[in-house]
């Protein structure tokens, strides 16, 4: 048997989730294939054998693993043999600060830049659902975040400063070459390219140009898929 | 020759820089002693050769090395046959992403709620320093800052989040083991202990378990250095 990715399925082929990307980044970091099924906002009962709530799950030779950082540690303990993804135990607890930090300050403050912009990239299914769920865990309608997301870019480049400074300091934040701590936040920074055009960074960002290099990754993978051009902001 | 650490002097025999705690730590983690020099805010002329700002300078054998993260890993290239601070190049890309945090997220959210603390703790001769300086980086006086220190709870528990998530999931910053990412963490934690009694963690707070094994690391050196009883704080 093969493997099958469950991923969010966006608007035609838009595949937005930046923990479907997490787990597509480290399927090709240790040059596997799966068969990527799609999956709407409103029908997750269809993703494997059902009672999932989340994307992404894998089905690896029959046995189902949820969530993207358990999926990256099965993949790095059944295949010892391919590319590392966390280069030994210490990279695999700092890839796991890494990924805490993404989920918990990454993705707050850069939500509300591109939300309007997902929303407008959300299957027709699905959008009754995302605003409903969106409206109701900010407290306010998606226009009006929306319409504040200039106000916002001052917290989002404070936010980002632990990685700007990392990156200061070494070319990856795995170190000399990427690996899954960089998988992680470039997941997320996929989560924005796949659903907006806005551009995130200025040009002298050492993001900026980390990203670049990560979007080269796996023969353009990542910057081939269906999306928006990155662009630099205006300093 | 042996080695040298030039730390910072608080009142006494206190000794409270988070970076000097940091190569402290790093050194016992590797069963390196130094001779321990204490220097006031205002003597940093007495620091080595001369020419240094800030605290702590390691001279090892007559090199002189600046700042603890360059500390760290020059401990870790020079003796690679004692424990490793880092576990390996990922480990250390790791560690250097947990310092980047520390340093800009850690520390301006522990600065305000001890100030006030350490300024009673501060040697006689730097009393009138610490507080021009203080001050002018805050912007208020000392006494206004620890006024306020009771409002500013909220956004340090906010800001140690990523924290606390790694620790749920591992026992260590480091894995299953502390190595140097605790030590950089635990190091900003000791600069509070030695400097006040505030406590900074609920009893139940993954945080405050974790910290209690490191001040029973280096058969208790962290929990018996001159300083405060580390109390949880109320629910």
């Amino acid at each position: 048997m093969g493997m099958i990715l469950y991923e969010l399925k966006g608007k035609g082929e838009l595949r937005f989730s930046p923990f479907s990307w997490r787990a597509r980044l480290a399927l090709a970091h240790k040059g596997l294939e799966a068969e990527r099924i799609a999956i709407g906002f409103t029908e997750k009962e269809k993703i494997a054998s059902g009672g999932y709530e989340q994307v992404p799950v894998l089905v690896d030779d029959g046995t189902e693993i949820a969530d993207s950082w358990a999926i990256a540690c099965h993949l790095e303990d059944t295949y010892p043999d391919r590319p590392s993804l966390f280069g030994g135990p210490a990279g695999r607890a700092g890839a796991c600060f890494v990924n805490a930090w993404a989920d918990s300050r990454l993705h707050p403050a850069m939500a509300p830049l591109i939300l309007g912009d997902i929303f407008d990239r959300v299957d027709d299914a699905d959008r009754a659902y995302f605003r409903e769920s969106r409206e109701a865990r900010f407290g306010k309608t998606i226009e009006a975040i929306h319409a504040e997301r200039e106000a916002k870019l001052a917290a989002w480049d404070d936010a980002m400063l632990p990685l700007r400074l990392t990156l200061k300091r070494q070319p990856y934040l795995s170190g000399d070459a990427p690996a899954y701590a960089d998988h992680v936040v470039f997941g997320s920074l996929q989560w924005a390219r796949c659903a907006s055009p806005y551009p995130l960074f200025t040009a002298d960002d050492p993001i900026h140009a980390w990203r670049e290099h990560m979007l080269d990754l796996f023969a353009g993978m990542p910057r081939q898929a269906p999306g928006n051009p990155v662009g630099a902001r205006a300093a």
